[in-house]
């Protein structure tokens, strides 16, 4: 027994960070993706894949996924989530992928070890601005086709995660949501969260547990329905009131 | 930038896997450790390490998280929760540990990115034949001491990760708790996960939200103390009470 398990060769593999972030565009929760862009044949296909990179020698785990998210979309500063780790030996087994990494990064791979974070952004003017230099797009989340790598794996995981997180800790609806929101705007995303439709009225209930969502004195302008008044997250009371 | 960048060399590192197993022996939360044997200029010193080890370039990640607590531990067929991946530059800089490294698997090591895993158990009479052969050691989880590499970060880690999910998902306490448990029991190990002793009174309280706690016609035998009741728990209940 104890020969055969010598005989096995230990793995030594390439370690990868793959950032899964989402953002709110007031309608629509979306993913941020970037081109995996493959030369097969002569032939430029394009899949799309999260931003993400194999981590240097010197730099820890964290370091690389707030670099490798800068480096590929231009946003810095948002919290990171380690979610999961990836590792079956036949992740990089797609011929696009494995010839992607070899025009790409030059380097052959057998595996590589992803470990997938989570984040949360405001699609605000700010974002935008940030990302604007990049080959960056905002999916739907519900319709991003196939992805490279087993990344339509990680973004299921992802929104698992994001929806127990949610559960634990509201406040994370509030990084998505813009400064100042409206009860649909609200509704819209937390319906997403429960994966459920919600009426006006049973949303209500739901609101007034909320007691850290608070009403402003401003009214949407410039819209063809009836104004709807805007809210706002107010962290003192939120603090106050969970346990 | 971009030349700079090029001359950071990517890191190519072993990947091994971590299991913290908690049980719980009627009284105390423990969780299981296994020697790590250094030979350091002639004197054996000895500390504790989490059972795991290297995975195979040929094995899946699940697939060495099994393998390695069975070979280490006798333990198999348990529920294994994926919880965190560590993989600071910094992990593996003890001497004692790569001195470890090198005596035990033979090999010189940089980094390892270690992912680990939560398990749990009962700790009955099945659990402690199947561990028997193996040098293993159940320590309450308050009390572990220095352990080997950043394993008491694992281990802090672990036990958040526990009251997560706990909160998220009650059915994990009655992994650990013997089938049939009395309510000093269950409260011993409510106090733990809350982080705060209950009352009596308070706990009855708790306990009629918990349909799925059920009374049994049974009450302990042999001891000199008023014999308590047993109660058992209900999944089927339980399946219905949870959304």
């Amino acid at each position: 027994m104890r020969d055969t398990v010598q005989k096995r060769q230990y793995a030594n593999n390439h370690i990868s960070i793959d950032s899964v972030v989402l953002g709110f565009d007031e309608q629509q929760l979306k993913v941020l993706l970037v081109p995996q862009q493959v030369n097969m044949d002569g032939k430029i296909i394009i899949y799309r894949k999260f931003p993400g990179n194999i981590i240097y020698q010197d730099e820890d785990m964290e370091e690389a996924a707030h670099r490798t998210l800068e480096e590929l979309t231009g946003i810095h500063g948002v919290s990171m989530y380690q979610f999961k780790t990836y590792g079956s030996r036949n992740r990089t087994s797609k011929p696009k992928d494995l010839i992607w990494l070899q025009q790409t990064l030059n380097i052959k791979v057998e595996r590589i070890v992803t470990t997938a974070y989570l984040s949360f952004v405001k699609l605000d003017a700010n974002i935008l601005h940030s990302t604007k230099r990049y080959a960056v797009t905002w999916v739907p989340v519900n319709n991003v086709g196939e992805l490279a790598f087993d990344h339509n794996t990680l973004l299921n995981d992802a929104l698992a995660y994001f929806r127990k997180l949610v559960d634990y800790c509201p406040l994370i609806m509030f990084e998505l949501l813009p400064r100042k929101f409206t009860i649909l705007q609200l509704r819209t995303l937390y319906e997403f969260i429960c994966q459920k439709e919600m009426d006006v009225r049973n949303f209500q209930k739901k609101m007034v547990q909320m007691e850290y969502v608070v009403p402003m004195d401003e009214h949407e302008e410039g819209v063809r329905h009836r104004a709807a008044r805007f809210y706002k997250f107010d962290k003192v009371i939120y603090n106050k009131t969970r346990r």
